[in-house]
């Protein structure tokens, strides 16, 4: 078993690094700086995979011209309550953003606001958004697919991606409710953690390549697959499976985004799909006016109390006891905000790079 | 090990039934046949435990004036695209599809529809009221809070209910893709069902009273819980709860209802709660015009490419293969359709009971 070593960067940091990296291939500077702030907010709540880390990544797609640093964001459908969003193949870390202001906007105007986006890359953590939607005093909701992964129950092999829900509410002097999970039983990044470590993973995390249940990492990692959240039919596998499906329809089939196995690769090394049936990858946004249902300090008094029954729930026998969701997050958030973002040292190294390659100075 | 025993009877006959025990008390003949219709499609869907396997308790619930047989149903807030709607404690059965035509309604109007309802009882199956949806080529959505069975993560006793999720998208050739998924580990009819037969269940569907993971059904049903989908922390537990936390909120704090613990009963013996923080127990409506996003034929074609792409998945080895959602229930409901309802002897006894009771005639 190996030690691993970290170095610790500032937030502000970091953010600076990631938008002169997205500015480097053009992308206009308020784009880069919300592009990458996007990314710090996902080290910032201690989501490491899904934040600087993946900066090598975004760096590789624009460097190939597989992402558009220049994208018209159109909105190509639309009614009251909902839009259809083309993101002509911008950075997700973008298109994202704008569009899950038009759900919110419209929100405010006619209730809720519903945004489905095709033609878009990957946009980060689902919880951005959502967290985005309580500065409005709105309930937000994100999803979006994902390169393949995941097998569906009783199949054996990658169908689907980690398909994250994520979806918040606003609690009066609590801190907010917020949900982000992937529909896998576990994420990928902690079976590449295992494999790092060399340690075997729990019987229903992971597939290997003929489809048989396996615990060690390298099956799942050299073409094996995730198991949906539930792993197993008895345990409710085929829960998850329906959870990623809903995802990726609401994301893709209604947008005109490749669904399924289809999604476009995000990384240099992950295998080009067979075919094409859409653009992009897909999100799928939902904004709620709390206003629209009920008197918006009620319904904030009532998660304030709601918090307060379930941290006052009976605790499990060995267990740290009931959390309420987001908990975790946000102490991530509070640490991580005073003592920085502490990142392993391959990420370093791949930030090393981008500063050789493009001479924008990292340390 | 005991033996199970059935009789058999037709759809229409139990769905007669059914509307003449609700008109006993006074239900109007319209909302009493609408209510037996909800129950038989349960029945016929393959799912026992949600049709008149539980008319007994309606019955009881009734007989007691803990429902009202004749509600106001009242929207008590509105926008162009919600509604709060009050159910005046009428039965959810009547109230469910009543709320669910307003969600549908506003979605024809503006895009989509979202309704949350308090002061209402249990509607039968989610499923139900998706596939309403579908009949005029909309996506569905419906959750519902419920008594509590089941345990947060890393909590030792029942805080919220089974809390399920259900949604369809529909196809052109092929049927419908429809998910409705309890939010828990397993259902708790399958713990019950494990009773009857003497058998020990798998090691996290279940906790006992003090919280300790249990494989006997009996330390459930005597004051223990349920576990939430993913059963434990490593396996995603904490997503379960989440799910269950995400219904309970949209169902209940959302419409002023009674979340978590404080759902009111539904059966006789179940406890009442120490408190009501809201009126009645909670449901949520969405339905979502698939035209305001993207062509109707082109979302159904693409539906039916997604549902023979993942039929064509390579089998998990000892598996049936990769079915797809809502196949299950269709393949019942042909064969029920066909040969009837088989009811096991115990529900055909309570059935007994009700006819003896109001002189309704059975068989």
């Amino acid at each position: 078993m190996s030690e691993i070593s970290y170095l610790t960067f500032s937030s502000e940091r970091l953010v600076e690094f990631s938008q002169r990296t997205f500015e480097y291939f053009g992308v206009p500077s308020q784009d880069a700086r919300l592009a990458a702030e996007v990314l710090a907010r996902s080290d910032l709540r201690g989501i490491e995979s899904h934040g600087v880390a993946r900066l090598h990544t975004y760096f590789d797609m624009l460097q190939l011209g597989r992402i558009n640093p220049k994208p018209e964001i159109k909105i190509i459908r639309e009614s009251p309550s909902t839009a259809t969003v083309d993101g002509d193949n911008g950075l997700g870390l973008v298109v994202g953003p704008r569009a899950n202001e038009i759900a919110m906007n419209k929100a405010s105007q006619v209730g809720t606001g519903w945004v489905s986006v095709c033609n878009t890359n990957h946009y980060g953590i689902a919880g951005y958004y959502v967290l985005e939607a309580l500065k409005r005093d709105l309930i937000g909701w994100a999803m979006t697919n994902s390169t393949k992964l995941v097998a569906p129950l009783w199949g054996g092999e990658r169908m689907l991606g980690t398909n994250p829900i994520a979806i918040a509410f606003p609690g009066k002097k609590e801190p907010p409710i917020v949900i982000d999970l992937a529909t896998s039983a576990c994420a990928y990044g902690k079976v590449e953690m295992a494999k790092r470590k060399e340690q075997p993973v729990p019987a229903g995390w992971i597939i290997d390549q003929a489809g048989h249940v396996s615990e060690n990492p390298l099956d799942m990692i050299n073409g094996g697959a995730l198991l949906p959240l539930g792993s197993f039919r008895e345990m409710g596998g085929h829960k998850g499976y329906c959870l990623a499906a809903m995802v990726d329809i609401l994301c893709c089939v209604l947008s005109g985004a490749n669904w399924g196995p289809f999604a476009p690769p995000f990384a240099l090394r992950q295998e080009i799909p067979s075919r094409s049936v859409g653009r992009g990858i897909g999100h799928f946004f939902g904004a709620m006016s709390i206003e629209a249902f009920i008197d918006l300090d009620e319904f904030k008094t009532q998660i304030d109390e709601w918090i307060a029954v379930f941290r006052g729930t009976k605790p499990q026998p060995g267990s740290p006891g009931v959390i309420v969701p987001g908990d975790p997050e946000r102490e991530a958030e509070a640490i991580r905000s005073k003592d920085g973002i502490p990142l392993v040292l391959p990420v370093v190294e791949e930030l090393r790079d981008i500063s050789r390659q493009t001479g924008i100075p990292f340390e």
